[in-house]
């Protein structure tokens, strides 16, 4: 039975005073009063840190295509089907298969310094034994861009930019420092270089490197790419200030094999009403093999299935299905995501029926917000479930533009209408794709927490009778 | 020229109010006057961040008996000569000589996990192709003493017991906790053990294992021996929790060679009055070779040897000679010291020429406090230093018991009076024997500050008529 969306309360969201719920709301007080009992629920339970604690110490990392890959999706189908989900399956994903092997780099003139290194993910090996080159500085990726053909020839191009920790989007954040580790290779390979070596992509002063993935451009040489941790850099920077030709030696046996078939795992608690249809909430299972991802995505893992536990015991079914979707092969670029939509779109032909997105991929930060991207009917709709947020320290962003966080922007991008949610700062990017991606590392009652949103998100969200498309 | 060392002055020390300083007193207002003035000139310098900077970069870490020591030696014999100093010379001491190869270890049941391992310094290696075995798990080292002969035939001990930050000295600080690595193979070996992990002795939780001494006894096998980073031995903690069986592969190739002779470096400014007396400031020339020994003990030859500097600029040559000690093969236990005490004793006849001695080997901490153990004559003498430092946020202590620290101790151990300068609490267990322990975790402002105290201190101990052992 349809109810008439109630008409925008304007600015007034997030605070309890001001005129009462419509009585025509979508969003019936029995479902906000369901909503809060499941945050509750999930506030008192020590669930999210039983998963995450299990996964982490049982799988460990979860490389996209390894043994241990198939190892946490065997770990997920088992937990989510003990846990009472109606209906736990498998997609297939296609996707590269990386192997890390060993790497080292050396400092061996005008002093001699062994340095942490790690490859990058999608590098090649440098030649067996290893190569010796001087070092071609770059303060950032733009400047390396603009090197002349040739004039790299036979030298190790170096980025000595340090990110600066203003999260993903800040100007010297995540997302502009990355733009080494992604397309450094392309841009150095192009100006005649032998090897690249980054400074990590990552705010702490560990000798602990970041991984990362990187690209390889079709008509471009493949080059070895690595990263050096910070205090590497650091002390990188002060040799090469000290005017002298610098050159390191690099060895790396890293390497790629043909592609292999790895799985998005899903798990589903079946709706009551119109089951086809599902809200979807999103983690990927995979990670780095440097740790055992604990903050990425762990978490996020534990969180999806955590929440969904609290609504199965809950004991209302939602009127439409909650998917717990856990993403394949984040890491290397989105492979589970972009294959769930093309699957979706072009065999299934059921992509519609994802009705609402919204993922958790963002380590072990508190949610504080809630941004929506949805139709501007609906919009009221969504914004009134911020209400039921509000008690938990969420407020409700006023913009109308999350296209889905992660994996799940692939499938936001495609058309899906999705959800954000924004989280207190961090030391997120200390620990991102290094060795100390650790189960220590994460704030349990935090993640408690985004359990607890988590699940009354997704019960309201399934359970309201409203397009959020329109 | 002999003056009557003035009578004490109580408690009233490190405050400005109080009698006015006894005429009579052998420290003059000229001392302290120069001394506050040499202080004043190391703070607005820049060359204790100069020195430690240059040897942490030019070169690296320095291992006792290897190149990289001997790179030490000359870094710091040119350094001294370039300074200024009088006389710049070395004394031989012979260590044991150990490389330390490579180290793994693998949980491989009943889950598979890679752990961050560190061979412990000293150690023997595996049997080639490495050993795996079930882990026997005792929560600290008194537990592991207690175990029957034979209780541990065939198996890997592990100790998990977590130190605490209370310095050296607390009940679960770094002394009590580091039974387990400095004689934990011992009583391992004792029981059966084939060899023998523990938590490491840090109070990070970085994978960045810490290494650090370990001993062998007379008629009990020797055994394989390594430390585990914090959260893989949570990780091995919750593993064992399980109550499942535990096996570990352990796979080490670190070994001993013969002994080497390596040397202590002096460098001395020649005293006008009695310069065959001298006071000595020291440090720890070597480090471990997992990092550059920024803050174990790169500090403390910078402190040192700037601090000496400062008072070359000054312009005042001390009464008596001051001695910069850079004390070899600290890490292995003390070696340069107890041969300087040896040697100074025996061949030289002189020992009793080291009038006072103090050594920094504390990292980055500021100093707040000064700690005498000198004679009951020269004691009020001593205190009196204290209100020269009390400007610079330095109390004096009532106590007298000072034995000198680290190498120092050797000295003081040995009849020696000592000082020991007391430090703000740090984080230098979070990095102490580990890969993160290089320059930016040294803060130059502290060591700056520190740099003033020892300038200020060692020339005024060298400067005033007074005999410290009375």
């Amino acid at each position: 039975m349809k109810k008439i969306a109630m008409i925008a309360l304007g600015c007034a969201l997030g605070f309890a005073a001001g005129p009462s719920v419509a009585q025509d709301s979508a969003l019936t007080q029995d479902i906000m009063d369901h909503a809060d009992a499941l945050g509750k629920r999930a506030l008192a339970s020590s669930l999210t840190e039983d998963v995450i604690t299990s996964l982490t110490t049982e799988v460990g990392h979860r490389l996209a295509g390894t043994a241990n890959d198939k190892k946490g999706r065997d770990w997920a189908l088992a937990k989510m089907t003990a846990m009472g989900f109606d209906r736990v399956w498998e997609e297939p994903v296609t996707i590269p298969l990386w192997h890390r092997g060993t790497a080292s780099a050396r400092v061996t003139a005008p002093y001699q310094h062994n340095m942490a290194i790690v490859a990058l993910g999608n590098s090649i090996a440098t030649p067996e034994g290893g190569l010796t080159a001087e070092i071609a500085h770059f303060d950032e990726y733009k400047d390396l861009v603009a090197a002349p053909v040739g004039s790299l020839d036979g030298k190790i191009a170096y980025i000595s930019f340090r990110m600066e920790n203003t999260g993903v989007r800040g100007a010297k954040g995540y997302g502009y420092a990355g733009q080494a580790r992604r397309n450094g290779s392309v841009a150095a390979a192009k100006a005649g270089a032998s090897a690249i070596i980054i400074r990590s992509i990552g705010s702490d002063d560990n000798r602990t490197p970041h991984t990362g993935s990187m690209n390889y451009a079709e008509g471009v040489k493949q080059i070895p790419a690595g990263a050096i941790s910070n205090p590497d850099a650091d002390n990188l920077d002060r040799i090469i200030k000290s005017g002298k030709p610098v050159t390191v030696e690099l060895n790396m046996t890293s390497h790629s094999h043909d592609p292999v078939v790895t799985y998005n795992v899903l798990g589903e608690i079946t709706g009551t009403d119109d089951p086809e249809k599902a809200v979807m909430i999103g983690a990927h299972l995979d990670s780095w093999d440097l740790a055992t991802g604990a903050l990425d995505d762990g978490t996020g893992v534990s969180i999806m299935m955590s929440a969904a536990k609290h609504i199965i015991d809950g004991g209302k079914k939602p009127k439409r299905s909650i998917r717990v979707m856990l993403f394949a092969a984040e890491e290397e670029g989105l492979y589970g995501a972009h294959e769930y939509v093309r699957a979706h779109k072009e065999d299934h032909k059921d992509f519609d029926n994802t009705i609402l997105g919204a993922e958790w991929d963002s380590g072990t930060g508190r949610i504080i917000n809630f941004a929506p991207g949805v139709g501007s009917t609906s919009l009221n709709v969504v914004r009134e479930m911020g209400k039921v947020f509000a008690p938990y320290g969420v407020s409700t962003l006023m913009t109308n533009s999350a296209k889905g966080q992660s994996d799940m922007s692939a499938l936001g991008n495609a058309g899906m209408p999705a959800i954000n949610f924004g989280m207190e700062p961090t030391n997120y990017f200390d620990f991102h794709h290094t060795p100390n991606d650790t189960l220590d590392k994460v704030d349990m009652p935090a993640i408690t927490h985004n359990a607890a949103i988590y699940a009354m998100f997704a019960y309201m969200a399934a359970t309201v009778d409203v397009d959020y498309k329109k």
